[in-house]
């Protein structure tokens, strides 16, 4: 108990104050450790759930309100500081916890590797699962300087575990000859450079399948997000980034969790990425939960 | 007198030193006491007028030079600190000189509830006013906080004196869901979203008609305009909202006053706002001033 | 409840999980309405508590360890955006509770008008008590614009209510001169510019009272605390600062609550403020709760 | 000799360590004596360098990577500060040099003033020269306030010497009303506003000619490069920007050399510019050099 | 007139509005265009007369309010830009209209080059003029590449108007070696370091003398003035330059005149330069204006 | 070669082109993958070389003039990313072939681990090795998270190399209560919070000796030093620290290399740290380069 129910501290805006009652639960997994260009994305969630006060509560997009899904938030997972392999583990163990308890994990990294734990927890549960990756980069090595548990690999891991056909990239613009060619040879989906209308030829073909989605912030163009690591000129716009959001909230998948993640709050000077985070946050809120179930 | 007529101080670029002669008023409004979460924009028209020294005289959009037109900069308007009803009443009184003396007012904001005042001015003068409004939010909030003078009540104040018909709104992704419901139930035009396209299909039916327009910077995207309160993602470029301003100076409308509202300096790290901000000043100086007597 | 108890989120470092067994609270107070200047104070104790991640957990100042001492940490307060009469009955209330519980208060602000119920409270439990305020301004306004709930009136409130001889302010470089007429005439001590030397010919005078603290970050000089509403030249180090809390530590004053306010994160560019500011709290913590029972 | 071969120093990513082997050179002109509104440019080389270390080595567009190229990194030219004809001489006596090497010169600026003399070596070269300009400006001047060797010249200068109707200007947004008629009467070509389409148009009428390709970063938007002296609103984004790149690498031209020129390191707080403008450079080796001799 | 005596807009805090009553006369000198490493300054005056708003108007060191002080702000001087020696002319021919007219000249930079016309013009109304110099730097360049002209050169020019022993300079810690040298064989005093203990050696000895000060804002440590071009370390506190402002108010001498010169916006994030500025001029119209006629 | 000697690139102010004829060699270590709180000083020597155009060559301190002394720049060591241990052993071997040559060893960091490898070296050519150490942190952890190679452990394996005798802290306000007990234990000097007047007690104890001194930019407190990781208050000022390195310059003790780490761009708004830094490597140069034979 946070010493009385009434005093909530620092949440997501309109986060429900009971775990129990919640359909969804939103956790920070405050981890940048293996980044090898600009770290910073460990405070990313604690910004976002900051800026999230000056969020308006409907969505002129979905026409709805966040009061209409309950949603927990739990805050920061506490990480073993510059331990990757137990950090992971640690974010496995939680999210086991929130799918045992057959609610949806809304995820906010952090570096991209914490993706992979997410979605090895994800998988268990759902043997169908496809993933929807929105980034600027492959993330597709095989390791980094030797180094498996890389920001560099989680797409690679993943896509080893649930099958490289059922991993499809969006928006990509950035990775070694190597790692695009590996998706090439293996049958994994990539749209270069564009996200909205890949997507749309690709959602039908997912229709009743449960869907895991990963924002790597990323995937915006630096004008749009630059409080990030590793900015990337040549990105789509927000507004492009929220119409993908819609657009697959008017799908036929089962989204079955979702994580948006690398935004790095010390190279973001007007806050800008964070309060655009907390916006789409709240699209993946209104637009996505109740998919599940689908 | 400020001492001397060679000596102009802190003016808009080209500013005519007299005011008789000229045929608009420049004029700051440095209020921001009724903002909810990132106040700032009171220091926005000073800042605007520093970086006008960057612009160009010329307009390729609009084939025109500042020197064809003759405009006063009157400063900022001092408002008494903290007491938003009192600066209200100042600002009307002010606009009234203006008009009597058959002026075109360009105000700068401050924030929007700025615009409330001058619009009243405006509608004594002109009975058959409507008022074109680009902006992210509806800003029709009947009262906030049980305050009826509030950043997020102007335009519904202004529907309620000039009729909803009478208003206009553009580019809107942003507010409470009883706002647009108020405004689809009462008949005012809402175009979410996008800004260019309605506006093409508003304009005939406004032709001869005397207009005002109220351009809040948070119209466009973050990427365009982080030096505002309230950044909100998905909003338009300068490029299109530049092409709004020069759809207003080509149509048949009779524009009789604007203003820019929202420039919060402090979180303009690279006065990319402010600078934008002074371009589309000059382009309205540029296309609509002469549009008064259309 | 937050899920399980082993994700603790985003509280200040070393926090103990369980309020029952903690000695002393951590709370913010995250309200800054009746700011005059420059605003922001209200995501200072979020960011205070981020950038504690950073800390050592011992204090070679006075030899101790944060394991020494159990202090809980309770979050933000919510508070009733833009009500000041409604947001300090909250915080009054909040504090009750602590004290009810016989535990240490330790605030962070926030505008400086959040003391005032805090001390109201304390005040109820302490009837002997005196107040020590480090500032760069007097805040002894009677009322501000009219309004007698301001930031710059609560340590005129407090004299009110404590008697002025009860209060000792330290630090002060701004203020009107009806301000420091007020304190004069009525026996309030004031140390104009400096803290320590004054504070240590006091600190013997108050043997044995119970004394709460209260500080303003704006003591400090700007080169010390950019980020806060009022930066005010010819403040003091954070090396006299550390020093008066030390002084303060090793006295025989009774100190039974404390707080410190006014960091404002936005004018903070690199986080130093806060840094300085979570440092100046391990050091209330380390120095000042076990003197409560003195 | 930098002490030893293996210790390479601060050199754009994957510069060939080796002049004589190397087909082309990038040099910095750190140069910004004559800017009129923002000066700062005079950093840019160097941050363009070090930024470029977050660079991935293949480009997904071209299909290429940089190890396919040798390219030299010569390092910032050391120019007589403040003297800026002094500091032309000392550029175009560097070029020369470079293409008596039969390389490929890759300047990176510095103001726009720079492109002059490096196209005048040029231009001694290739006699039936055309040049590809892009900006945001027409910096056609013929002096300013009567200094002919002004950032607001080059491309005047260059006209006058190689003929205007071998110049073609794209995403001209800002100058004077008599230098756009300057251009229309002595047939030089510009295309206002956009890059992409015009170009696409011109490329053809150039096959088989000596191009060079001068980039002013203010080409675009302030939302995708605010690290530039003059900011100047309704520009084109960086992904067009890259489009145009390629649109040239995949044409007939040959292009014989280019440049990108005004990033201002201290306008751009979270080195979004410098990435783009360094990922730029990426493409225009990557796409151009080997252009030369097609 | 600016319309309405009633709206005075950006002046320097409770300035008067009429010229001809006032005493001192506040204007900005916008001029930067000789400064060798970066530039900035010329939107100085701007700035501090921006967030002169958040000034009390009280001085607790000297017990004096703004109001027992009439000074008219007369803003900026428009100068020719990039033309220093026009500029100067301008700027000596409106210093002497203030000396005419009986007037504490009050300058606000802009570059340093610009005491340098001041001087001139108050040394034509005082022969016996000395003048006390505060600095980081010596300024006693004779020429700075072959430029007399120059931010570099103004003391030397001074001192060779009026004579090197009655130039007393302060807290020099930056100069070329010949700068010390000149100054020592000429008999002009140079405190190195320190400003307050060598002022109270000085002061004594120009009792009763006209003095005008200048002020280099850059004779603070970095610390204490981030937002000035050539930042040095190792300067003096703010504290310390209030006490030195104070101990020349106390003296003897007859302050004719002052300026404060260098503070450039673009580097002072937090605006704490601009504050403490605009805090040194409150203190300077205090404590200096009446000793005109000491 | 760099193309032709006339071309120096991004070197140190007034560094002399030739390796062979220079006494003292400056050199980059750009890594920062073992820092755990806030990452970037891997870009600080970069930094600091760039900004170091703005310094005056000649010290008022020390007058002596940096034409007085040959120092080579050797650039940034290309260093292995993410590969504590590989990096390291360049480090030290590059070091050994500077030291082979006979030159002082100048090295920017960086972080502070870096120091190690350099001291190594040293060691090995100076058995009768001291070191003074400037620091806010102790940085003698045992290992950090189990990591022997830490940023937190360089100065504990200094003193098990050298001997803890051999070993002088100053200025430490920061570090785990079993370093400062394993210091008490072991014999090493550690001067809490202060670096002068104890750094004055104890050179003449060294009067003689060889001695490498390493600083951290963190003992300097954050006022004066915002662009470092982990800032932390109540740290000494920049002319505190100036006067240290003079106390060496001028004390018997052979300086016979020495460093200076931790500058991290990113936080240093201002360049403020970068610029302070710079002068910092002036006054050792031109105070202790020559003192290795002394």
């Amino acid at each position: 108990m946070r010493f009385d129910e009434a005093y909530s501290g620092n949440v997501f805006i309109k986060s429900h104050p009971n775990f129990e009652e919640s359909e969804a639960v939103i956790y920070g997994m405050p981890m940048d450790w293996t980044v090898s260009y600009r770290p910073g994305s460990r405070f990313g969630p604690a910004r976002i759930r900051e800026v999230s006060i000056g969020l308006e509560e409907y969505s002129p997009y979905l026409d709805r309100e966040l009061e209409e899904v309950k949603y927990f938030d739990a805050g920061d997972i506490p990480l073993p500081f510059g331990n990757a392999q137990r950090s992971l583990e640690i974010i496995e163990d939680f999210v086991d916890k929130i799918l045992a308890a057959d609610k949806f994990p809304l995820g906010i990294g952090g570096e991209h590797l914490v993706s992979w734990p997410v979605i090895k927890a994800v998988y268990k549960k759902y043997p169908d699962l496809a993933v929807i990756h929105m980034d600027a980069h492959t993330d597709l090595r095989e390791h980094y300087e030797g180094e498996p548990l890389s920001h560099a690999t989680p797409i690679r891991k993943v896509a080893e575990l649930i099958g490289p056909t059922n991993v499809f990239s969006f928006g990509i613009r950035s990775g070694m000859k190597e790692e695009f060619e590996w998706a090439k040879e293996n049958g994994m989906y990539i749209a270069k450079f564009e996200v909205l209308e890949p997507l749309k030829e690709v959602l039908p073909k997912l229709a009743g399948r449960p869907v895991y989605v990963t924002i790597d912030i990323d995937v915006l163009d630096p004008a749009h997000a630059p409080g990030t690591g590793t900015v990337d000129a040549g990105g789509i716009t927000s507004k492009e980034l929220l119409a993908a959001i819609h657009e697959i909230a008017k799908s036929d998948v089962r989204v079955v969790g979702a994580d948006l993640v690398e935004v790095a709050p010390i190279y973001d000077h007007s806050e800008q990425t964070a309060n655009t985070a907390s916006k789409l946050i709240r699209e993946m809120i209104l637009g996505w939960v109740q998919k599940r179930n689908a």
